[in-house]
């Protein structure tokens, strides 16, 4: 039997290359055995959530011309993807999703704090997660990201998985933990320039009005900003978010409009000594960076973000500042943001409204 | 007249969208006036370097069924883009170059210290940089990237410019120039850790034997890092790099493996607590990150850096570490990486020998 490797690596089946095997995220295939690697942790799975742009992709796929959508063909090929492939991962899209379920067996070796009955949710991507489905999905109908399902799922030593919380609903818990790194990042950064700061930092949020935004804005104010500013796209969500008292100044600005950005943000009492760029659009690297102040910080947790833009952007601009890819994983972001939606009831309320819609 | 922005945003001539216009690398055609604005400057121009990239497009796309360059074709077409456009930005590739010229006006406001007769290069792209030719290029023969040529550009308020020094041949200068920001950045990372650790830091940097790479290694190692690893993917350049002192340590590995990677970086001392990645293929993510302990820091030059799978690599391996896009520009970068290529005879070597072939 292969040693097992923190990342996973003794599960992929393809073919070595060199000597050696790609990670699980770019496997082909994954061994799904139940039986675990001293480090792993196997997971009775209760739902999957198949990320928002597969699920998307699949639909398209199984849309005939007159515009109906196969469902029984979709969840066909969601079970054939996950029989083949060992994990839920859309070829086209290349994501996967979560999952919900029960610790049902925690290795000897194992470090992820999990205890056999623990509810989870699975942090990483079922991109990389060993999947078997027992129920032919049988209580799908193929409509929707949420996916009840029966069967189990393999942790390995190098994972993450939150432990969902009694007082709070799921499908929010779920909610906020998809967005969990940003404030997490955004708390540590703001606190190290408050840290060294005898004046007021002060923080942008590009797209404060939405999940990672409006955490990201209290998270900044908990970690010690002067002033936080939100910056949307519009009046009405303007409007909204100076409702919830999240941001000291709200603006309306295109994100994608360099100029304006940096404008809106400079009446508004910029520049920002750290921006966060929250908005899921192409194009927003250039304004981000006018609208930070010498020495600062773009945290970019847009998914848009393109790296040769903001390289290219900073240098053309001659700005010295600081970026950074927003990386989704902190040690303790889930609780860390459950704690921060407990704590501010306008957080809270913006998800549960999300949710309801 | 419209008020100058030190973004050059005054010479943009797109029409506004928004009541905002686009920035200059992003506008289609810029004013090239002579007439300054009080915070520009004004260069007489030498020479142009095209950015490789775009010269190898251009030559593509006038070369015949028969294998044969119209080097006359591909001259007209640089100069019918300058003409066009006021800048010199390949529509293809959407990359410009630098130039070399000499300072001929400097308005009253412009806070880039040069002088009325500076020999400089321009460290912003050619893409942002107002430019007239006035010679139709006679002294080039559309061969290669270098361009002689008579004409102006302008440089605006917020713009980069570097004295050429005098003790050093311009074509050494400007290669140094060209990838001055990799041990700026460096130095200022790596020094940050030092300054807060007990123990000494270990830098890891992929292709250490490029030319960004051997001047991140001098600069790792001026800043304090106590044991540095140089990555190169065959054994020749290992035994070159070996030869050259830069490194402590020198490994081979295929950058694109990322556990054949961690392994190497592990095994020559590391994890690192600074990871730099300066080779230029795509897929070297996932590697950079698992060589690097937590808490630590990578740092992307590599312009083939994918976003997401920076920040998903990340978080799918649990990875508590800052990454950094590789900004180009810090105050002072070109003085900086100039004076490590004169303290380390090792890294001119290396840059002359480049130049050499």
């Amino acid at each position: 039997m292969r040693a097992s490797d923190p990342t996973g690596l003794h599960r992929v089946l393809d073919d070595a290359k060199d000597g050696h095997g790609v990670l699980p995220q770019a496997a082909q295939r994954l061994d799904t055995r139940p039986e675990l690697w001293p480090d792993e942790v196997r997971v009775r799975v209760e739902k999957l959530n198949l990320d928002a742009a597969s699920y998307r992709q699949l639909e398209r796929t199984h849309t005939a011309s007159d515009g109906s959508v196969d469902h029984a063909g979709l969840r066909a090929e969601v079970l054939e993807i996950v029989a083949t492939r060992g994990k839920m991962q859309n070829s086209e899209t290349g994501s996967g999703g979560m999952l919900v379920g029960t610790v049902e067996e925690v290795g000897p070796d194992s470090h992820l704090g999990l205890a056999v009955g623990d509810r989870v949710a699975t942090l990483v991507s079922l991109t990389l997660t060993p999947l078997v489905i027992e129920d032919r999905l049988a209580r799908w109908d193929g409509r929707g990201e949420q996916v009840p399902c029966a069967g189990y799922a393999v942790l390995f030593g190098r994972s993450i998985a939150a432990v969902l919380p009694d007082d709070l609903p799921t499908d929010l818990s779920l909610s906020v933990m998809d967005v969990c790194g940003a404030p997490a990042l955004t708390a540590r950064v703001v606190g190290e320039y408050a840290a060294r700061s005898s004046y007021g930092v002060t923080v942008a949020v590009v797209g404060g009005g939405g999940k990672s935004g409006s955490l990201s804005l209290a998270a900044a104010r908990q970690a010690g900003a002067g002033r936080t500013i939100g910056v949307v796209p519009h009046e009405g969500e303007a409007t909204r978010l100076r409702a919830t008292g999240l941001a000291d100044e709200v603006v309306v600005a295109d994100a994608r409009n360099p100029i304006g950005l940096r404008d809106a943000v400079a009446a508004a009492g910029g520049p920002a000594d750290v921006s966060v760029v929250c908005v899921d659009v192409p194009g927003c690297e250039g304004g981000a960076i006018l609208a930070t102040a010498d020495r600062g910080t773009v945290i970019f947790f847009s998914m848009a973000t393109s790296f040769s833009a903001a390289a290219l952007g900073a240098e053309g601009l001659a700005a010295d500042v600081t970026m950074l890819v927003g990386n989704g994983y902190l040690p303790g972001h889930a609780a860390y943001a459950l704690d921060l939606l407990r704590a501010e009831p306008a957080v809270r309320a913006l998800f549960e409204g999300r949710l309801a819609t």
